[in-house]
């Protein structure tokens, strides 16, 4: 499917759903909405799918790779080569992403869409490299509008690909040396914040690197004037190439009908530029949890997104993903699996 | 072992164990802290148990069942007859808990220690009734004194041998209708906040119902004047038979030192009596989650304790608990399961 068709495709989700689902909810054993956003989450889910008892869904978590030519700039705590490295230990299962995947069934898989660091071949590894890591963003567009266009469509072959495995989850991950740098800039124009609102200490910088790392986004946002209006310009001009593959994944998924549980705050600005593209494809988001990094609740509240869980995570790489896909799990569970009164022979509300 | 040799046997958690833990969790392949609360759950883990690289435990939820002879002055939205009919629910598999259990791969016991109800010798039911339901507390104490002590000493006793099966994580579960009431009391007293303030819905009562509620407690509290530096007063004059075996159930896990995970409010309310009894076990308490029911948010405050989950959850029987115990789990993985720099080949932070 060509990011085009994609975008085409992606119809408004089935309210309808919604009040059959909740119903069902209402007969199991338990008194009325007390399972809260689990049960809100599983309508969720029904109203994506279309189906009111759906069967639990395979999981995978996509974690896109990339380097951002920014990181030059000294805007990460982390040295450029650390892409790599990690790319390695998540292909190895010793990364937190890992862990969490296997904690909650989910499968991982490594996308390397722009690292500056040429693998060979790798097992394990999706080869899908557009360019080795974006262009200095201060200095130069990250990328041509025909590279962002690409990295996208990676990302709507990658989701379109897992749906016809039967895969019925996607989580977001991400790995990037600097890439809080782009997804701040992102965030400062689809949300029209200021920048330093909207700009976190990432892996770990100091007072003095924070600082530096919002005039740089300032600066590279006065060169470019990114058109808030248009999406792919933003991406191109100030983006990343990870983060163009996580919008396309969105698209794609949301052309076929499946929910994406968004991780944290890099995964959030993916989510910008692809409602940015297609609006539609919003209400196919669960996002999983609130991140630490300041700039996330401004991308949260522009979604009109309410996170499940708030557990002071930072780290990216698709870990608050997998957590969430546990609870989407775990409320597709309560709507299939639980009792009915009458089933169960228990008594309704005086 | 008896409740005199759990309250005795309870010793100050090993802080030096956090300064250990915590310098694993820092050479682990991610930024100082990034997973949060994730870490600081590891690490609390680590402390209670005094192991700095302890095994994903199995864990078990205890559901206790019992009525509650206040029930008869409506204070609840469900008849009486709905804790014997959810206990064969457990039984069955089909309730809320039992979902959540098998997500989470732990495993729940079913225990009536107080239902006003014949099971006969129905099979996977732990009969260590006390009494059939406690008294109206409106009109006379819930319970003699030594009854109280014979429900604590069921919860040790379960504990212990808990323990003695290897068993490393407990989660805290309960049915009782009307045991939001006696929840309440329990709250009141022990915080020393008024009773409108700590006295929810339950259920789901109506305006009317709630004011009845409060008047109810309020009155019972008039005429009892439990003795809020005697915890085994106020359990006896207006606590509930469920809520005495889960207080019991934590002196003998923090004994055995096992980390316990609480579930919502009527948890908190044994937490609450549990504490009053032995100020040690609080450092053995995990709170999975904070509950919609009013009163919750006042336990948490007055023993110190930040949920790991917000879901509106307000179901009780252990659902919450299922959630955080996961949790649990996974942060023992992540400090347990994944590389560190060294291992994985990392660069560490410039």
């Amino acid at each position: 499917m060509t990011l085009d068709d994609a975008v085409r495709r992606i119809q408004p989700v089935d309210r309808e759903i919604a009040t059959q689902a909740q119903a069902r909810l209402d007969r199991l054993t338990k008194p009325l909405g007390s399972l809260g956003r689990l049960e809100e989450t599983a309508v969720r889910y029904a109203v994506i799918t279309g189906e009111v008892k759906p069967n639990v869904p395979r999981g995978v978590v996509f974690t896109f790779a990339a380097d951002h030519g920014v990181a030059t700039e000294g805007v990460s705590a982390y040295p450029r080569e650390v892409t790599p490295q990690m790319v390695l230990n998540f292909l190895r299962g010793g990364a937190g992403v890992n862990v969490l995947a296997r904690h909650t069934g989910v499968e991982v898989r490594v996308v390397d869409i722009g690292v500056a660091y040429d693998f060979g071949s790798v097992p394990g590894l999706l080869h899908k490299k557009v360019m080795p890591g974006t262009n200095n963003l201060l200095v130069e567009p990250a990328m041509s509008r025909e590279q962002a266009r690409q990295a996208l469509q990676v990302g709507v072959e990658l989701a379109t690909e897992a749906a016809r495995e039967g895969i019925g989850l996607i989580g977001t991950g991400e790995m990037g040396i600097g890439n809080t740098t782009p997804s701040a800039a992102i965030t400062a124009v689809m949300t029209g914040r200021p920048v330093a609102e909207v700009t976190g200490r990432g892996t770990g910088i100091d007072e003095a690197g924070h600082a530096h790392k919002v005039a740089v986004i300032t600066q590279a946002l006065d060169r470019h004037r990114p058109n808030r209006a248009d999406a792919m310009d933003v991406l191109a001009k100030v983006g990343g190439l990870e983060i163009a593959g996580l919008a396309g994944l969105i698209l794609g998924s949301a052309a076929a009908r499946i929910p994406v549980v968004l991780d944290g705050f890099i995964a959030g600005a993916a989510a910008l530029i692809a409602v940015g593209v297609q609006p539609l494809c919003r209400d196919y988001l669960i996002a999983s949890h609130r991140s630490v990094e300041r700039g996330h609740q401004a991308i949260l509240d522009h979604l009109g997104l309410k996170p499940l869980l708030d557990l002071d995570l930072r780290l990216g790489e698709g870990t608050g993903a997998c957590l969430g896909m546990g609870l989407v799990q775990a409320s597709i569970k309560i709507l299939t699996e639980m009792a009915t009164f009458d089933e169960a022979g228990v008594s309704e509300r005086d």
